[in-house]
C-alpha cells in the first residue's frame, strides 16, 4: 500500500543519522524524523521548480496541518536513510504528500512511513490555490470537495 | 471529541515558545511540537511513578510507533502553552496517550492535538508488558486483541 | 571574576533540562546550551525595550558572531537552571553580553559560563549601530576603538 | 593562522544546511554550526580508529568542556560545507580540536572556526586518560603540565 508510486515523480534524499540527531535511548529520536521529512519535501518542491528561497522570496509559508508517522524501525547512527516523497492528493488550498523511509543501502527495509497535510499560505498570511504547477508536476489525485 | 477526559488523570505541562524554536517562517516549526508532547508524555509517565530517570535506570526505553498530530493555530514567540495528557488505551505492549494543546491564558483556543501510541523495550531490546501500575494509575481502556 | 556585575542589570531565565535535550551520553548536550544562552540575551534585550518580535518586525537581525563557553558541569534532566545575562561591553556594531547558567536552587553551583558577541544588522544586511537606549539600559564598558 | 595543518591528518566531512536549521533571520542558527562541529569531531574520532559506538560501547563519555566559536559569514539554505578537524594540542585527559568550515565549492571562503576543548569520561564517570591510539593518528602537540 505504502509502496511509491509508479505514475508520478517521486523524489528522493539521503540522509545520515548523526550523533547529535540521537537521544538517551541511543538512537534517532522520534522528532528528528520529522526533519528528516521535511527535508524530502523541500526536495520534492525543489524538483517541481520551487525551491525553498523561492517560495520566502514570495513570502508564501507553507504549513504542516497534519501529519500520520509510523515507526517501524529504529534509526541507528551512522546509518544512511533514503527518503522518498510523492504527491498523494490536493484540495484547493492544501495538499498531501506521502513519504517513505527506506534503507540507502537495502531499500526493502521500511524506517518510516509518513502522510503529512500542508496548506499554502499567502504573504497576507491567508491560504493560497496550491499552485497550478505544483499538481501539473507532481501529479496525483485532486480530492472530491 | 477530543476534550481531555473527567474520568482519568489528565496531566498538565507548561511550554513557552522560545526564539530558537521558531523557523524561517517565524512560528514555531511542527516538529518542535513533538518535543512539547514528549515533555508532556514524561509528566504524565512521572505522574504515574516513572519518572524519566527511573525508566533509563531500569534500561528500559519508551518507543514512538505511530502518532497523529493535528495543528489548529500557530505557535507563536512568547506565547505560553499547557500541553494535556491522558491515557487513551493500551495494548499489552503499548499504550495510546492522547495529547492537546492549548493556550495557557485562554483554553478554548485549541493549537493541536495529537494520539501518540509506544512501545515499552526491556533492557533486551524486547518488547515489554506494559507496567500494571501504568494502567492502574492512568487509567484508559484496554483494547480488545 | 565572572560574578555578575552590582553595577548594572542583570536579566534572569529559568529552565528546566528537558527529555529530548539529552543525548546518547545521558546528559544534555551541549549545543542546547546555547539555546538556553540565546533564551537568556532575548529576555535581557527585551527587559532592555526591544522585545524579539519588535526586532523581527523592525527588519533587524542580531547575529552572534563569536562565541566562548566554559562547561563546567553536566546538566541532567529535571533540574531547573537559571540564566543569567549581562552587558560586558560594546563597540560601534556589536555588543558583547556575558552569561553565566547556574543552578535555580543552589546558584553557587555554576554550570556554565559565556562570553557572546552579536552584531546589530539593518534591514539592507549591513551593521547597525547598537541602538543607544540598550546601552541605557543595559549599562556595560563602551570599548576604545 | 587558523589553516589546516600540513603535518597531521585533517579529518573532512560535507554537511548541506538544511530547511529546518533556518531560524527566523533566515539563515541557520548560531547553534546549528554546533551540531556541524560535533559531526566533523566524531568523524575525526572515527578516522582514527574510534567510531562513535565503540565509545559508547566502552562506557565512555567524550564531554565539551570549552568552546570558541567565530561565525565569519552567515550559512544560507542549501549551501554544501566542509568541516575540516584536526588535533590542536593534548593534556592528560583533555583534548583540543581544531576546526574549520569553509564552502565546499570555494573553500577559501571561511565560515566559521572553533576551538573545541573536550575531556575523556570513562565509565565511572571520572576523566580517562586520553587513548594513546589518538594522540599517535591524530598527532598534535602535548601541552606542558
Amino acid at each position: 500500500m505504502h509502496l511509491p508510486p509508479t505514475d508520478r515523480p517521486v523524489a528522493a534524499s539521503v540522509v545520515e543519522v548523526r550523533s547529535y540527531e540521537l537521544d538517551s535511548f541511543g538512537h534517532a529520536n522520534h522528532a528528528v524524523f520529522l526533519n528528516w521529512l521535511e527535508y524530502g519535501r523541500f526536495a520534492a518542491l525543489d524538483q517541481a521548480g520551487f525551491p525553498y528561497h523561492e517560495i520566502l522570496a514570495r513570502g508564501w509559508g507553507i504549513y504542516v496541518v497534519r501529519l500520520e508517522v509510523d515507526y517501524l524501525r529504529e534509526a541507528r547512527l551512522g546509518e544512511r536513510l533514503l527518503v522518498r516523497t510523492w504527491a498523494d492528493g490536493y484540495r484547493r488550498t492544501s495538499m498531501v504528500l506521502a513519504q517513505q523511509i527506506v534503507l540507502e543501502d537495502d531499500p526493502a527495509i521500511e524506517v518510516a512511513r509518513a502522510r503529512v497535510t500542508a496548506v499554502w499560505i499567502g504573504p497576507d498570511r491567508r491560504p493560497l490555490r496550491v499552485p497550478e504547477e505544483i499538481r501539473h508536476v507532481l501529479g496525483g489525485e485532486i480530492a472530491p470537495p
